[in-house]
């Protein structure tokens, strides 16, 4: 089994959805992938930073569930990251309400000993120059280095986005953002051109649309599964990534027909994570619930047409 | 094997799209549908109108497909239903330019005696009490039928669509249709509404993401295959249900399990129909070439994650 390093924010997130609100909750990219790599029992940690104002109690869900918190730093006289959304009715579309960087703004990530030689390494979505900075850390040349961004990186720091993109071999990003990072309009087309940025693998996330993976012309097609209620959108996207690498450190296997499993199975943790507010659902989740759920995903997609 | 008896229009089209324009071609749905169904060598009838300015040679195509066209009756003296409409750089909208009814417009569906024993009966998108027309010319109770409809009728005919619809096995429908069908957001639960109006298998297309099939619980997804190029999507639609339809009377096997079969070759054919305009790629298509799509259809979903 490998291990698994992830940067990302841990942060506090208030949350307002046509089902409800709530207070300042746990939230973060950091604390989903941490949550979502839990569900494996896979060696996870997490490099992030909080202010003096975040609970012990967070720290000592992220330790109950296994979740190595050595490299998220403290800053005793800082705040911790702030993020306030609402979401519209159709819950694919929200506003961001209050943004307040906090501690995040002089974010100087420190891998921890102990994951400078992680097989697997998780660059949440953070400014490119951090996600280098974690990435020149690394004792020797990680197995497989994953990485989310998002349009904001490309509109303000695309140079450094390119930089580290040479060194990725998995990207994640949303259909829009694919897009707008290849310029082309065709998913397939996208893809092609994202490979030569450097990612051999590109994930393209398409929310209740499922997700497509890339490689040099070979592709997969994962469906999200459908749901009667979302409750809460937040975190989905950082839950699958988490479910995707953690699910690749378990089985040391990077092929991709692996990595075909490790999609469903981050397919599978996000339909979880919808259900409830922020990390409640991913809080509670037991391993007996996943196999079912797996199982449904099989359900889905299989059909027996004869090929003669 | 079955036989396949679909209402539908069979028209001129004029289509516009960013890689460039026809004059007046083949269209329509029953034209879409026939080609569909001749891809198996279902025995399939079309139930339409066209005016005396309808081309021999088209006739000509279709019977040499060995569809047969003895329900589409001609009008002399009246011109056939035209349609001309633009699609917008993304191909996922478009605007119409022109709608002539013509012909259409006294529409008196006949279906030919032949016909009337046909197992599977496919409605395609006209006025419900056309579609319930040819539903009471046939002798016995058909096997399955299917139904296609749009947001016009229901804005404009919902009483007669309700009406039609308490007579369906399967509507075919795309997602917003089946929200506001259902005053349901959810997919699931729109389904869950539909089933109570009749249709016992909800279809839903959504496109460039796929279709979905439900079935009082069950649930089937059935990406679109990601194409580098969409040259041009009229009929695809039509394609894919004349596709599913043709699969069923072909196997004369109305499960859940084999619908999913019929989905995956209605989804098959459908990507084919957009490489080129009209029906072009349609009339040209051959088995030797539907064959390995279908294995791509095959390798897009497949996955073999343990589930112990």
């Amino acid at each position: 089994m490998g291990k698994l390093l992830a940067v990302g924010t841990v942060a506090f997130d208030k949350i307002e959805t046509p089902f409800g609100k709530t207070d300042k909750i746990l939230g973060g990219s950091g604390s989903f992938i941490g949550l979502s790599a839990s569900t494996l029992n896979v060696d996870v940690g997490i490099v992030s930073v909080v202010g003096g104002d975040f609970p012990k109690e967070h720290f000592k869900l992220m330790q109950n569930k296994g979740i190595n918190t050595e490299g998220i730093e403290i800053v005793k006289n800082g705040k911790t990251f702030f993020w306030s959304g609402k979401y519209h009715n159709d819950m694919n579309s929200r506003d961001t309400l209050v943004t307040e960087l906090n501690v995040l703004e002089n974010f100087n990530p420190i891998v921890p000993n102990s994951f400078k030689d992680a097989e697997v390494v998780m660059l949440g979505n953070l400014h490119p120059l951090t996600q280098i900075s974690v990435l020149n850390q690394m004792k020797e040349s990680p197995e497989l280095v994953v990485l989310d961004t998002m349009n904001f990186w490309m509109n303000v720091a695309l140079n450094d986005l390119h930089s580290v993109l040479k060194r990725v071999d998995v990207i994640t990003i949303n259909d829009e953002e694919a897009r707008q990072l290849s310029g082309q309009y065709s998913l397939v087309n996208a893809a092609k051109k994202i490979h030569t940025m450097g990612p051999k693998y590109v994930i393209i996330k398409k929310g209740e649309h499922g997700a497509l993976l890339f490689n040099e012309g070979k592709m997969f097609f994962a469906p999200a599964l459908p749901l009667a209620e979302v409750f809460d959108p937040t975190g989905a996207g950082d839950t699958f990534a988490g479910g995707f690498c953690a699910y690749l450190a378990k089985t040391e296997d990077y092929s991709f027909e692996n990595m075909k499993n490790a999609i469903i199975y981050g397919s599978n943790l996000a339909s979880f994570c919808v259900e409830k507010f922020g990390t409640e659902r991913m809080e509670k989740l037991t391993k007996d619930e996943i196999k079912p759920r797996l199982r449904m995903f099989k359900d889905l997609t299989t059909f027996n047409i004869e090929i003669e």
